[in-house]
């Protein structure tokens, strides 16, 4: 990934929009401008201020000495026995005159900011979120080849579970299993969330946390995991029944899978990204499920597993090449189960493609 | 664990110091006082409203309608469509005064706060991060037995690693070997963070992430890893060396053993925290490696693997019954490798007892 192009990117949109410079903290923001991804930092202070002209500087633990060796700026290390606040502080006012126009990093933290908050008041701050999005909800061709990577692994790990006897295996079990081998055996640097297995009624609870409940013969299972590669998300969904479907599986099954398929179609160039949920929703509702269908339609997907652009009922936001999504409808029916079916998929050559291919046909296992 | 209790004690705190109320966000604080642990809340708001006196309330996505039944307060759910923050202003007006002295969860992302700021800016905001911690830094009985447990895994950990191959196997390999075991085989809930693995010259990088390095005959190796068990962590560092050690790896390792049991002896309750690391650091630089040991000695440790109290030179604060931190000094050679001793300790009857007991004997592998 190029960086240097990215941060200049990132400068000349500051300048462009009338902004003095930014404050932005270990996480995707950071990740994504200088490749810098430093592990544990928590409750110590590291900073990266970007004015709009000039070169940045990181404010960081001397611990991270090594890691910030070739960093493109200034690197200010400080030891614990200082108080980096005081460095931020003296920092701030060196680089930005009072009353600029600053942003801040939406992913630091209040305990931070209360920390910096006597100085940060003489700027006009703004949440650092919809500027960098534009950047970054724009995957160039090596974030998609990224995220392919990870949409494969993926696929592959779906392939694996079902050679797998679920029965008797627990939740739980299941989830860590998955998280092992994406990270073993499949080539990716870590999952990119921690795996989700509801099985039965808890399949009812679209955030269900894997428990010790052991699957049984006639469980539907919904499977939601996702893997890294290179810092860039996937995030599948499948959903498979142990045993022979019931009716009542077998036709919210094919709903679910008609609205993902109608959803994926609608994706086209500059229309407004809630026309696609708007397409899923309408085939649920058309069946009689609409209440039953209780979250968005979908994320974006790219250094963050959740990200612009969201996939919600009324967003006007306009979808653009490069633009990177999952599309996920879902039906839960309380005590019973339910059933959700989640593609990553990105706008190429004006229409949608499915990043993650595996078959989404219904697999008794 | 006694929430009715905590929640209480918290309440009549905030009473007694004047204060109207806290927000508080997923994470550690909000499980401490409540139980609750929604996972992938992420971008989407989740708060917790406690009034000094009264009931509180908790807004969340309609998602965790269910994890929030038996909630002891009042539940509100949002739905996708609808603005949150709305919501959550219009509950912060009705609930305080304006003028109150408000206390803010450290964790809170600046992107929610900000999107607050309209309203929270007609209050004082304060840092919550003090305030609780004066609870969560003592620990009761039912807490130190999880501690304790959480510990005994990571003793366990070691005992198999010992028992491991180690030459020719990966520092990732190793990693994600002890994170899976942990979580399927010792018991554990989860891992209280990524475990580190750094062999030789990246020993000498205290927070090196793991890599593909290969260990190799002469290496000396550094493992850092802890478990969560009921949702309270331990953090434990061994280093062992691969084949004979060197006269030089000797020395050293004897340095830091000998720095950290002076430190452990030193902990009895009433001294100040600083204490016990100047403790360790005496010893150290007593042997001319001073400037070798590049952080602090410890950090407090219970449903976060870093809180309060901080083990850092000059730090006033005074031990008392039922805290619980490392002590892990360590030495490290640039180019070379590094060497680090890490327990969890417990100040009960007056003095310092170890919760991890995996044997600190220099052991060659």
């Amino acid at each position: 990934m190029d960086y240097k192009r990215r941060m200049h990117k990132f400068q000349v949109h500051l300048g462009e929009k009338g902004l003095g410079g930014a404050f932005i903290v270990p996480g995707s923001n950071l990740y994504y401008l200088t490749g810098l991804n430093p592990l544990g930092t928590l409750e110590r202070l590291f900073v990266l201020i970007v004015p709009a002209e000039g070169s940045p500087t990181v404010i960081a633990p001397r611990l991270y000495e090594k890691e910030l060796e070739g960093f493109n700026g200034e690197v200010v290390l400080w030891s614990d026995s200082e108080n980096p606040y005081k460095i931020f502080a003296t920092k701030i006012k060196e680089t930005f005159k009072e009353g600029e126009k600053l942003l801040i990093d939406d992913t630091m933290l209040v305990g931070a900011f209360l920390k910096a908050k006597d100085v940060l008041d003489k700027y006009s701050l703004y949440s650092m979120g919809p500027v960098i999005s534009e950047l970054r909800e724009i995957k160039d061709k090596d974030e998609i080849k990224a995220l392919k990577k990870a949409a494969e692994i993926a696929d592959k790990m779906f392939y694996r579970l079902v050679e797998e006897k679920l029965e008797g295996k627990s939740e739980k079990e299941l989830a860590n299993m998955i998280e092992y081998m994406i990270k073993n055996e499949l080539g990716a640097d870590d999952v990119s969330f921690e795996p989700i297995v509801a099985s039965g009624p808890n399949g009812a609870n679209p955030h269900h946390r894997p428990s010790d409940r052991k699957i049984r013969k006639g469980d539907v299972v919904i499977f939601d995991y996702g893997a890294k590669y290179l810092g860039y998300c996937s995030d599948i969904t499948r959903t498979v029944v142990v045993g022979q479907p019931s009716e009542k599986v077998r036709e919210v099954y094919e709903i679910v899978k008609e609205a993902q398929e109608t959803a994926v179609q609608r994706v086209a160039e500059g229309i407004p990204v809630g026309d696609v949920d708007a397409a899923a929703r309408r085939v649920i509702s058309k069946y009689g499920y609409g209440k039953y269908f209780i979250h968005r339609t979908g994320h974006g997907l790219g250094i963050d597993v959740h990200e612009e652009p969201y996939i919600s009922p009324g967003n006007t936001k306009l979808l653009k090449e490069g633009m990177v999504f999952t599309i996920e409808p879902g039906i839960y029916l309380h005590g019973k189960f339910g059933v959700r079916i989640e593609d990553d998929v990105v706008v190429l050559n004006k229409k949608g493609i499915r990043l993650t291919e595996a078959g989404r046909e219904l697999i008794s296992v």
